[in-house]
């Protein structure tokens, strides 16, 4: 018997009959003898229809009202769940975060858990009652309601899972797992069974879309399994026998298992979304990177990627990168401050992409770099900026070899879907 | 400096402008220095949504649940109001049931409230704060959410206004005050300053939908001086001195000042949705009555008048009326019924309607009824049933005959509206 926290989005919630289906999930799940905690997010498009009339009001709402305001989405969704299932026979009981102790500090629109009433929990859980909590919202210590921010309903769930150390946290979703690549790239991205937290830090900040990082970051902080599953795939949760563990969705964990193969590479992501602007001939003195990145940031420009090159004849260069839509605003910044430090030239592209390969397999095995940038010249791809990590690589390429890249290294790495591999979702 | 609550119904609050303009109302209202608590109900048709998806999930939703949910409408509009009044720079605070601390029993759909936390809101009251209350809510000891019923805001505003010792509640909704009565049927029809919380019951169960009778009940039982007065009118608060207890709405409340000249009626009330059914001949014996009307609630339809005549020659005659809506199934079972204690004829009608003049002053005012029946003489209007209370008295004719018999009366009692008067509402 485990103790599951599933969390289902605004999508699986979204209508009165996907919520019935969430419903009789849910039992299956409690039927195969499974303790069962449910996380839901808003009915999809409701969270934004009450900021809506928020902003009918006033042009900037007040923050604890406006907690007070979008905090009751959940609070619906919830009570709807409970209601399929007690009609199904379960027994369930829906709870606020406040009715369900989750304690916030005083930040509203972006809370932060401070602690959970575990105990309260296990005891309904131990007789045999699934609760169902709303995601998103916990109350501070004098009753007011707070809200997580962004992604907010993942973080519940993972801290509820932590809290309750739980076998692991199901984030259910409209996609089956977490893929190599993206499909619509790469035909042949095939699902990964398991990915580090590391891996899937570096994966989702790089544009798989699947998981908000800060609910990433906290799984792998509190060390609780984090497993994305497809809240549409009917068949899907099937085997309840204890080998489902390896059978469904992908499951999000510590490093894996020593006694099996690593593969050197997890996945392929990439940026579509970014900008490069270099600055050439910069005088190779303390300070030149601090000179020309502070107007950048105090013009709340974020930078992603920093290469310096090696200084000669006293001068250096300068490469960093930002998202695509701040371009013009960083390039004419860029060229006062050149101007004022004497750079030779400042000059940019916003016709680049970013291509990186994430693995925690890297670690052990040498020439990893050599491999991926032999593979891309092999395609006669032109390689602009360079940056690695420990389990990471990434490389600036001019756009239209995205595909082209995408594909070669996902060969090269030996990622490509074996044929008979279930069909590709999303 | 008063302590005044305001109740706004779902229409006042039916879309963001209009919360606007009750904040703008309530900013006056604290702008001259009265401690103002807002009691407010969800937007008009939020319920009915929530209730709709709740029939969506299944036929009986579970009690619990229900509350859980539909406490959200209200949820929202106090964060509407809050958000209001804070853009308009004033100190307001919304407060869920719970975080005002309204406790009730257990009893979902239909909970009463068992206490209030007067102390933290005369706290906050005294520091110059507007406090927005969630309507038709409380939470359980356990803090599970529970909802008051129907006209459950109402019930709110009084509980709170009788818990804060407030000076009055004011039931803000769509029509200007009580009126005599209804200016459809009657064009003199003159809106009541003053009416005695008994003779507001007997209007309201008689008709008046203005109020929820369970509100007016729990304002006499507390003392709570009650105003009914439009939302809608943005005038009607204009005189914020001493008077303004005398020039707006309808005040209803205890027992009207002695020194003041009395109406002897203060309202014509009249119901056209029941039908009456009468047993001729029926045995004159002790617990006759009772075999009579016991199929009838057993089959739960609700009595209203009951007249029994003197017997004579060793039989009496039995008259009720019910719901026009259930006239059938009553007769049906008064037929068996009448047959099985040997009564001489059952029969009835559905096309009669109950006319009622009520008023405080008939107490100390002999020959009202005389005067009553010989109006409706004058016209030709034959009586069907009378039935008097103390403050009350009622007659059943043909449903013809409705118009002309509430007019005369209304001219006879002396409540025609005086030319100039302001004209009328709703």
């Amino acid at each position: 018997m485990a103790l599951i926290v599933q969390k289902y989005g605004g999508t699986s919630m979204g209508t009165p009959e996907r919520i019935l289906n969430v419903a009789r999930r849910v039992k299956r799940w409690h039927d195969h003898g499974h303790q069962v905690v449910v996380v839901v997010s808003a009915m999809s498009g409701e969270t934004n229809r009450l900021l809506g009339l928020a902003k009918a009001i006033t042009e900037s709402p007040d923050p604890r009202e406006l907690d007070q305001m979008v905090s009751t989405g959940e609070q619906v969704t919830i009570a709807m769940l409970a209601m399929a299932l007690k009609s199904l026979g379960v027994s369930a009981r829906s709870c606020t975060g406040g009715q369900v102790g989750i304690r916030t500090d005083k930040s509203y629109t972006k809370a932060r858990i401070q602690s959970i009433d575990a105990d309260g929990m296990h005891r309904d859980l131990n007789n045999g009652m699934v609760l169902i909590v709303a995601g998103f919202q916990g109350v501070d210590e004098d009753g007011n309601i707070t809200t997580l921010g962004r992604g907010g309903s993942d973080t519940t769930g993972v801290a509820l899972a932590a809290a309750l150390k739980a076998t692991e946290c199901q984030i259910y979703t409209d996609v089956d797992g977490v893929y190599t690549t993206d499909p619509r790239v790469a035909p042949k991205a095939s699902k990964l069974d398991r990915i580090t937290f590391e891996e899937m830090l570096e994966m989702a900040s790089l544009g798989s879309k699947v998981l908000q990082i800060r609910s990433v970051e906290f799984a792998g902080k509190y060390q609780v399994p984090l497993r994305v599953l497809s809240s549409f795939d009917e068949g899907q949760d099937g085997a309840f026998d204890a080998h489902w563990q390896q059978t469904t969705g992908t499951l999000i964990t510590t490093e894996l298992d020593s006694t099996m193969e690593q593969p050197i590479i997890s996945g392929i992501a990439f940026n579509r979304d970014e900008a490069k602007l270099t600055v050439l001939g910069v005088p190779d003195q303390p300070g030149v990177a601090l000179s020309l990145l502070a107007p950048i940031s105090d013009a709340n420009i974020e930078v992603d990627m920093i290469v310096q090159n090696v200084a000669e004849d006293g001068t250096t260069d300068f490469t960093f990168t930002v998202n695509r839509s701040e371009f013009k605003k960083a390039l004419s910044i860029l060229q006062e401050t050149g101007k004022a430090i004497n750079a030779r030239e400042v000059s940019g592209s916003d016709s680049i992409v970013k291509v990186s390969i994430v693995g925690v397999g890297m670690r052990s095995h040498a020439g990893v770099a050599t491999r991926m940038f032999r593979s891309l010249a092999k395609e006669n791809i032109n390689i602009q900026m360079i940056s690695t990590s420990e389990i990471k690589i990434s490389v600036v390429i001019d756009e239209n070899y995205l595909e082209l890249a995408v594909r070669s290294l996902h060969t090269e790495f030996e990622l490509d879907r074996e044929s008979g591999e279930s069909s590709v979702h999303g």
